[in-house]
């Protein structure tokens, strides 16, 4: 039952052709009729405040270039383009504002959002192989319209470089703590931070850190409070919670 | 919005108090609520043609009894309890009909339902261990209204014993095959069949049997055709769908 | 002891060159002897109801060239070559009647069979990377007499766009429900159909999806029942098993 | 060194008994050295903003008593103790105001914050054997000043039941999803909810759910944005979280 | 078709009443026909070489005395019961001679077979932890005529232990190399045998020894030639094949 | 203490210039020391009856001749190269007799044994794609001077083409039986079987096959007695045990 | 060939009835011979400098009893019992020197050993969970003579406790780092230590702390150097390797 | 707070123009703050003794050039490089001394050091395919001022080979294991040695050698004290804490 039928029938009820008790029999009988033909993109950031982002790998060149374009065109101004290789971004029709950003291999169409919140994410890796996946989360707070401090290379091992950090930590309102290998990161800075902290394990390391695995466990099992934990390389997914956390209107 | 709201929504409509396009409106911003406050049970008879299921693991003998009865006041009347121990069907309220199968650890309020379809569903088991599970199923099966047929303790290590009953293996509409250890069993059956086979992995065995993942991976790389698979230990499950299968009605 | 060694016991017992006791004890002592040399082909289209189906994955194009037409010349009309790569495609000697179904990696010599039930098969996928799963699954049920609805990109995160298609999901006779990541699109569905649903976890996702592992403990440990699972990317095993139910005959 | 060696330290500076090119000597040559001995809880709640909790597991009742009476004896006024059984809750000195919380197996010495932000905190599970985690984290977000709202027992297999909550999901601050078996709960909600949703799995289900290792992993892959995960059965870490998140001050 | 029906058709053929051709087509279409209800023990010691063996685990005593006095009546001498506790062996109705040997968890019914070859089967375990494990194996092979030579303790920590028994490990025939932990006593032992070594995994040892999967992987990855592996603690299946191995009979 | 220097300390006591007690002291003192340092490969056919084997995987082609030429050199006659790829076997010095085996990826330098043993070793697949590991076995096995009959293609799914070789079965000495994805074979053989049964899982078979671990724990988990297994993929511990069962002399 | 045969051998070379090449071939013939009948307790401290250690896990009180006793009368005076249970100290026979230690389950006969270097050993937790391992591995190394300083429930979610404790880790000359959950103390330590750490995992923790093994993955992919992993809960290994270390002599 | 800001306090606290309770205060509140902004290599070099290493693994040749050339720069005068490829050594800018260790796939910027201590530290491997982790361990070991014995291809299977170097083994102050397959290596050394052994698995073997981590848990679970364990093919690590424990000094 889609909008016009819905519209239909309320026409039959309003000219009496319907009686009261059949419409609500019939309305009852479709309880999860999508009764709306809106276009997905809006329907989405009607409900949820952020437009689609496009999910680049196994997507053909071609296949980004389609469905941005259409999101494009359907009116949405900052469309995210992430896990998006550097062949695909320069096979790219350039008729759209287009940015791309290699570090975090990722990509905007149109343009990142002003930043609207005064707060800070601060993005923090334990090592210099785990930046691909600070700038995924990176590229994706800025889209999104969040200020973003980084801290990289700063793992538990040389204790005192994280710690010279002390002050970013403290005042963040958000933090992505991203690291691979032993993951221990997230524990040290979850002690000392007094915000969330999001926990994105990373697939750096040799031998038992199993791609991940290893550094994922670490994170779940953090003795800190306030750390919670996204999927292995989940960039993207880190930096749209800390967004969402980041724009969080105060409820008092 | 219930059912009382949509009826007064229309009801404005009727009554010229609202307009179409505000109503039309008005249920577009509520596409997923639930507009029936029907029973559940009723409801989920309608719409899968099955009654609820009382799982019994983890609950008490008293929310047994209180949940069964509600259904039975409900006016079910097939009310299948799975996973019931023998002390919490000693507790039973024994004030409306009550059976307790002991080896299959289930138990019917009500009665299990005469035999609607003239086809088998056959249950073959590789071992005398695997008899509860398979009997679970076979209660399951027997409530909702099939004939059962039950071989049990025909392994793949005596084919011998397997193939004196190929008869039965070929006639049946819906096959149950039950084992744990190597789980071979579906394999061999599933060659056999011309019909399809519902593999059950059991907890049985012992070191690398790792409490029925073994059987459930090789039940999942069986070489046979027509051949799937559900939870270790899940007779249930298994006797559902095998009796859903076996209600298929004819599409020509 | 084959065809015409069990001919010439007969004949010695027919000539009363041997006493039937002792023609009782020889064929005892065989119980498991194959004494059918007739091609293998032609048994498993008599036991089973649908012919040999070539698995092209890891054989080479001669050798699938040359299968299939064995195949052919021994009289099978519909013959189905699942994981056929392009190149394979390309390569096969096109002196019989031939089709490339590229999206579903598969191919059929001679011509798929006639739809012969009135039922559908619906074939519903979480997102797009799930398609080539899809349709091997498609192929294969079409290639075996069904009529097959596509429903792709329909996972649960947006969870109306799947329930605008619940008229479909209720109306179908089997579903194939297909998805990767964390596969829940098996437990919506199967809360919603009322006919036996196919789980086919696909290798879609990254770190934690392990390659379809994730999926498929999410397919077997569905809360909904009626759902039972198939291997990892198994589309053919889904539409084999698919066009085995909705072919059953009704029992009543 | 302690707070009275740098106080001797530094009067010995201000004395000129050292020098200021000592003193820096000896300040850099202990960089990470603990120069506050002032009590652990005191120091946390002035860092994290919450007091120390109590994780009973694996504590006598003796120890339990011990640690909640100094902490009280410290000033600490909202003492939450998790994983306390009845034995110890019993066995505890009631000389201070002491609430026990059977459902959520924990207990409050003083009492609960008055809730002191009007958003709510809403927790959401998919069965019945989930409530005990569930009531853990309430009982943990209500000590820490939350409103907080329940809704039990809406699996996706009935996703009729959950949509019925479309509204309270949406409304909802902060999420917390809660299941067992297949965890596809936090996949549903995940893509209705506009907040962050901290997903939960928790052990309940049977064979291959795997103690929760099935619905953690299904949590950690949902296609929904806006989730992030904590360890199994973790109610009190997911309290604590979303309490965080609930009490963020507008950053605008 | 079983044996009268078999024996009827021959005479239908000596009789002139079938033609040789239809009774070889009837025979063909029942290849797996089970033509003979003799007693499935006998027929095992037939094909086999070796009667039923009665697997104790989750068998009630009672079910353990009535399979071993049916097999016992059905003419069976020397009937091995493994994993028996010692509460099944103090219940057994000793009508019939029995042997409770408490070290193996095994018994037999009869009396074990007198060796009937020369050469020795070889146990070796790595710790006294084993011997249990060690003990069944030994049962096993004595039971079934074979002598049995034992060495505990020698586990390769302390290789000069173990090389102080070179002697016997290169006069065995057949040797049982028995460990946990991690398992190495199985490459040391096949290192220095001419014989085929059957190397069983226990679960013995803690933490990672992950209940045996640690010794069973060390084995199967031995770098000795002439290893082969049994599941973890299968004692009796490592001493019935190496029964087996110690019967050949020379084929020269 | 090398050969040498145990001679001169035996001419220093023959000439008195050492008690006998100083000398058993000496020796004591070193008891692991190798006083032996003959060829390797000498010793090797020594202590077990079958020379050095070249496993070529990760060796370079260089390495592999050069290792050839010196086992030739030393005299060794029947050389056995495995893993050995068609580049390495075109780029081996041919100025010695040397055969290669392509199916089987291995080669004989020299010549293969006799058979010096009457009895055969079968070699049984499930699939054609096990048939490369079942040739290394073969080629193996035959090496070493054995008989080898082969049967491939007999998988369980289709019972009745492994039933009709039930008398090779029967009549083996040793059978290697080798298969991927759930592994099946080895059960049902080792039911036929009187005689020991090698199981051989391959890494054939994809998703949940886990490269031949499925298949593994399938064959360890076997309920037919006489069963052991080897390491995935190991045709040559296969063959080189089953010779060496093979080769037992008769002990009695 | 024992010490009594060698000797014997001797003679007859000095006798001259044996030939100095024929003594020679003797002796090469049996390499492996253990020509050393001296008591196992005294050979292995001569070799290791440590005497035998009795795992009492697994083992009678009985058996502790007698095999303490029997080394005590071979004249080891320091001899250690870990895994010993209170009820099997309680039930020792008192006729010799005993001391039982219950936080670290283990129990000394004789005396521990007065320090004989004068360095520390230090141990450090991340909880007060993890004690008894670490009780265990402090009273291993203090019956072996080591100076130990123990440091508690340190972990790295209060990084400042474990600062503070700067001092005494730059000072130790081994560390034992015991940690469960996410085992990240170990990479702390690690990084500020100058001396080799010993991290041993322990099984505290709960969900995906799989019984120690997420602490040990951590440990084993720790990026500090100078780190290594002894087994789960393995204390009476990491002390007993501690011990080694610490009572290195100095090489220069 | 740096230096100079620490600096600049107690100059007015020398000065009076702080008072010492307020320079406490100040002094208490920044516990973390690193008040050292000295080089980052120099800090490790006298923290930990050892200068930067540089994990060429994940590195561009730019990369390792640019910091290889940095930390020349910085003074540093022993540079060790580890998993540097062969093309990074090649384009390696030679104004600087370099040495490269293909066999090691290592490199030294400026020299390895002299050794300063006497001890060997011995390097053991179970077969030829272990050495490149061996040289890593060894280029590492000799980098930081040791001498280094090797003894390669010495498996437990052929005991003899490994015992003729028992001597070798009881001399050594430290030994490195490398074992691939099961690992065993670690197990017979440890028992023969009076050292710390270092074991180090490997990622050589197939099937269920699992890329090392069979090996990993077969040392994990080395009946053997003394052994410890780092992550597999950690030949780097292995040679750091071998030189650590190499250098320690004399406590007595």
């Amino acid at each position: 039952m889609d909008k016009n039928q819905v519209k239909t029938l309320l026409e039959q009820v309003a000219a009496g052709d319907t009686s009261v008790d059949d419409a609500v029999l019939k309305l009852r009988m479709e309880p999860f009729t999508d009764i709306d033909i809106a276009n997905l993109d809006t329907h989405r950031a009607l409900r949820q405040g952020v437009g689609e982002v496009i999910y680049g790998a196994g997507k053909t060149p071609e296949q980004i270039d389609r469905i941005a374009h259409t999101l494009w065109e359907g009116g949405q101004r900052a469309i995210l383009i992430t896990r998006m290789s550097e062949a695909a971004a320069e096979a790219f029709t350039k008729d759209v504002p287009f940015e791309y950003f290699p570090d975090g291999h990722s990509a905007v169409v149109g343009a990142q959002m002003e930043p609207d919140v005064r707060g800070n994410i601060l993005i923090i890796t334990a090592g210099t192989s785990d930046i691909p996946v600070a700038e995924e989360a990176a590229v994706t707070a800025e889209t999104l319209g969040n200020n973003v401090e980084r801290i990289y290379d700063v793992g538990v091992a040389g204790i005192h470089r994280l710690l010279s950090h002390t002050d970013s930590i403290m005042k963040a309102r958000v933090i992505i703590a991203i690291a691979g290998m032993e993951g221990a990161l997230a524990s040290v800075v979850g002690g000392l931070a007094a915000c969330p902290v999001i926990a994105v394990p990373t697939s750096i390391g040799y031998g038992t850190a199993f791609g991940g695995v290893t550094a994922l466990l670490s994170m779940l099992n953090s003795c800190a409070s306030g750390v919670s934990v996204v999927n292995i390389d989940n960039g993207f997914g880190a930096g749209y919670l800390a967004s969402m956390i980041n724009h969080m209107e105060e409820s008092k």
